[in-house]
């Protein structure tokens, strides 16, 4: 359980890329989808249902599991893995992002964030240390560094700081990592810069000097148009090293993370899938397909007769639609079920196609397949 | 799949028997506990994880399904076996119930019900006839008569009344069952009389003259002492013929399965292990557990490090208290599991008990293992 981290980047295809990454707790073959498991659960699934979807790595939020129930305990109960019971690979967030997003916040300066806990109403401290002591309590594989996450539109001005702040906060990130010396897990430096492609090169540029084990993206599907986070992906991942995994953080629908790996991205984390199948929401190869909708309540026909995924052939949409009617939490099982195995069908046809040297045609297949459904996909 | 209905009285010890009763859709090893499905579904939980407790049948709920999606609806796409995707046998009730506990009840005479939906107000009728034909279109491997249950406490004369009516509900219900002649189907007789033993002896013998497939106890559960029910099981259980098989309806906690059993019982269903797993309690061989309660909260051990469920000895009860006071999904799925799991595993060892001639060792024993929880056994 100790390999060190590392990525070999194995086979191209234009800016698609198809590699592998090794860490303590397994390989994960990218490009990668990692199923977000907020409060250590992804929401209503077991970890075998996420395993059989094809999940090798699973997003944990620090935020959320530093106030409840806490790192230190998660630590004395011998770690997230063993928390969970999720035995393969988990990446943390650094806590930022939902600070900024959830909490109501007290103070952000040089040092890092103080924020009242929207649990409780405690004051709470983050700081790029404590960000990744907690992450260090979790076990987590994958680390990310504390930034700054702006929602956009900003001002240049604004950008700026944060950009700069977030980079102060990388290096301090990276001391407080390598002072702590665990041997194999890795760290993810993030670029940020809002939607101003010369910063975000800027960015790119002083982590990549820093050295990490891998770089993210951040800061992208905070409200902007698709095209605006696109281009900017477009822009940036040239400009990060390409023999170091690259992580689009929070992103996104299957039309996102199809563009995004055109673009060189190898991972991503969303809570569409998992929650929008909570809403009665299908992905699947034909497009969404919205379950609550009357014109399902008498089709017998499975979602996708094609899935891999027993789940997404084994219920007609009649039923799916009843239990979504019927507000019975096996419609959020299921579905959730269902769009986390599309999302993985959807990566492994990447992966696939990449090795092949076809990835255009199976981005060009893939979308035409999408107009087949219910509404368009996302 | 038309092997015909049959029960086979395997062994005794004392009252309690040992039997196996055979469907279209399979065998069934009594003394059985039935999972209840009301809407088409086992609260949260997959078919297969069902069947990973043990659970070899699951109750349908007439009432739920009628209204919604409607019965017709489910015969049009297959029945409900393929609906909901479970192989395995069901019995369903005749809906009698809850029209009486949770619809607006607008008529009850001679020829049924006629009640508001709590759906949407509409006024649906039920009669003997009408809830054999929605039990057929359901395709329930076993079906039971219509009945009127009182609330009890209740008057001797209201119960003869109730339990008279019953009666030639009985037997209308039989001629409309027989005269679809579903090969190999069941139909069960239901037993009332209150808590009036002398009632329910009559209505015994009654039902017996009638020949069903099967005699239920019915209209219990339903307020009265432990001590009150247990009293008019056994002195009910023997006046039913040996050959066929003895449902307990709506019945209970593990203390009333195994006093039951002991009193002659071959079959029951109950909310309780799906609706108190929900609410964050876990039935387990050390009894019942309120996993939200703060003592919980650090601690390492599983539920049950001896249980034959993976789902009982793979969480610590710190991550479970964490589910609940989370309000996680998963905290409900796990803990439907594990008490699904737990009273399957009682059911198993009440038939090695009664095989091996120690029932009566076995039942001291179990009880005395519920005094080691967090709460007595309920």
């Amino acid at each position: 359980m100790t390999a060190p981290f590392a990525f070999a980047l194995l086979k191209t295809d234009g800016a698609a890329r198809r590699g592998e990454i090794v860490t303590p707790h397994g390989r994960v073959q990218t490009p990668a989808f990692m199923p977000v498991g907020t409060q250590a659960t992804v929401k209503g699934l077991t970890p075998d249902i996420v395993r059989a979807t094809g999940a090798a790595i699973v997003l944990g939020n620090t935020y959320h599991l530093m106030l409840r129930p806490g790192a230190e305990r998660i630590a004395a109960l011998g770690g997230l893995h063993a928390f969970m019971h999720w035995p393969l690979p988990i990446l943390t967030d650094s806590g930022g992002f939902q600070v900024m997003s959830l909490s109501q916040l007290r103070k952000l300066d040089e040092n890092g964030v103080v924020f009242r806990s929207h649990l409780d109403g405690a004051m709470v401290e983050l700081s790029p240390e404590r960000a990744i002591e907690i992450q260090a309590l979790l076990g987590a594989d994958i680390a990310m560094q504390l930034d700054e996450c702006l929602r956009l539109p900003a001002g240049p001005t604004e950008i700026r700081r944060a950009m700069e702040l977030s980079l102060r906060w990388a290096e301090r990130s990276k001391r407080a990592f390598e002072g702590r010396a665990r041997a194999g897990y890795a760290l993810f430096g993030i670029v940020q810069g809002g939607d101003d492609i010369s910063m975000r090169c800027e960015s790119a540029r002083e982590l990549t000097a820093m050295d990490f084990e891998g770089y993210a993206i951040g800061g992208l599907a905070v409200g902007e148009p698709q095209a605006v986070m696109l281009k900017i992906v477009e822009e940036t991942a040239p400009r990060l090293p390409a023999e170091r995994p690259r992580y689009l953080m929070g992103v996104g629908t299957p039309h996102d993370l199809l563009e995004a790996v055109a673009r060189g991205i190898d991972m991503f984390d969303c809570v569409l899938p998992t929650r929008n199948g909570r809403h009665g929401m299908a992905f699947t190869r034909h497009g969404a397909i919205n379950l609550a909708n009357a014109r399902h309540a008498a089709d017998p026909r499975p979602l996708d007769e094609q899935s891999a995924h027993p789940a997404a052939r084994s219920y007609s949409r009649a039923y799916l639609h009843h239990l979504v009617k019927a507000n019975e939490m096996l419609g959020a099982v299921l579905l959730s079920t269902v769009n986390l195995a599309y999302y993985q069908e959807l990566m492994a046809g990447m992966r696939a196609a990449i090795e092949a040297g076809r990835f255009g045609d199976f981005r060009a297949a893939t979308i035409a397949g999408w107009g087949r459904a219910d509404i368009p996909a996302l």
